[in-house]
């Protein structure tokens, strides 16, 4: 088959999150990523459309479509198109987990694409299930985010919601609010609760001031040296890591 | 005055490595970048180009030059020029500190500009002196490495060389050579030397064959999720930040 001019319209429009919001669908592109999204993860898939040169098996059930190089190259959002695209469904939103014994991530207006995917790998990587964003963080669907994520956006739970009324909750349900910001306590000597919602600022701006009061305390990453900033990636893997270093001391 | 067009030429090839490395010459952008430069860094400073919008003082040394926005526009490197763009001496050479009580961090093939960036910001913030990089890894003038390095590039001293031979010299002075790597013993029980070199892989390759005879320990991030990886910044600086946190406690 080949692909209609209209088909081309819709998957290249993916791109803009104006388009994607109004079809709630999003597209997943690469072998690695695309053979996960169908393995692993419970995203609904709308269509994959691949190249001769893609040989993994796609479920039967899966509306799929052997398409040209130079046709996928047109729908592609990579500089290196690579053999397969698949279009998928928005996941349903569910309610916050709110009896989760373990660290809730909280991203108080992430913008950069990069920088969300790298904290969503990295979050999965140390076994954190749930990351709230508030509603000016960069949107999940960006193919950045997702390319960048390595597959982590099929295992990590992201909900983007009023983050005031969801540290409220968290807070009401056992959860100690922890803020990252330049004058709290040494991370080092930090004891975390098992239920922590760990609250991560801007670079530019950190913590919303309306965020501030409910945080229980602020931890600072110890400084040795004269630059500013970590990158908000950075020093979301580092705490996480030393929350997990704890946990597991004193499991 | 008004730029030639061989001085906007030359300028503007100086994005491309081949014509950095014939000319000696890199370039640094935007105002916080160049206030740096001129305030902090011993690098040596070939001319500064900038708009009526810049208002930061120039020494009077240096040679400076009004342009005009279209210009800049034409000479940078950026999607937004930002007022001001400095040509950069490459700085001289300087032999690797064997004896600094420090850890030396030694990257084998990073090829990524932004992670290479982000790894000298990084190591800067843990107050991390020297890195050694692998002749294949990405340049580090390169103008995506100096913008994500946040200025920490002025600081931290580079060195880019054969990495067999510079971890034959580091142990022979007294490091304890740490390679980390999956398989390797858990991070989070790992006791460190003051005197560490710790060897990064590439994402792709993990740590080049050649190294394994000379590193005395490999280390592991503990893994809790399914995410296969870690990005090779974020690993080091979960690593560096562990280092720190023994170093502290124990000094």
């Amino acid at each position: 088959m080949s692909l209609s001019k209209n088909e081309i319209k819709l998957v290249k429009s993916l791109q803009i999150k104006k388009y994607r919001d109004l079809n709630r669908l999003f597209v997943v592109e690469g072998v690695k990523l695309v053979r996960e999204l169908i393995e692993q993860s419970h995203f609904k898939i709308d269509g994959i459309f691949y190249t001769k040169d893609f040989d993994e098996r796609i479920p039967s059930h899966i509306h799929s479509f052997e398409i040209s190089d130079n046709e996928l190259e047109r729908i592609s959002g990579l500089k290196n198109p690579n053999r397969v695209l698949a279009v998928v469904k928005y996941p349903t939103e569910t309610p916050i987990d709110l009896d989760e014994d373990n660290l809730v991530l909280i991203l108080d207006n992430v913008n950069d694409p990069g920088n969300l995917g790298t904290i969503i790998r990295t979050a999965d990587w140390f076994g954190i299930k749930q990351v709230i964003a508030s509603v000016a963080t960069v949107d999940l669907f960006n193919p950045k985010v997702i390319q960048s994520s390595m597959g982590a956006v099929y295992r990590v739970r992201f909900y983007r919601t009023k983050l005031t009324e969801a540290v409220q909750e968290l807070k009401a349900n056992g959860y100690e609010v922890v803020g990252a910001a330049l004058g709290g306590e040494n991370l080092y000597q930090t004891a975390f609760q098992k239920k922590t919602a760990l609250v991560m600022g801007s670079e530019s701006h950190g913590i919303s001031p309306e965020l501030v009061p409910y945080i229980s305390k602020m931890i600072l990453i110890p400084q040795f040296g004269e630059t500013e900033s970590l990158n908000v990636a950075m020093a979301s893997g580092i705490i996480l890591s030393h929350y997990k270093r704890e946990q597991t001391a004193t499991d």
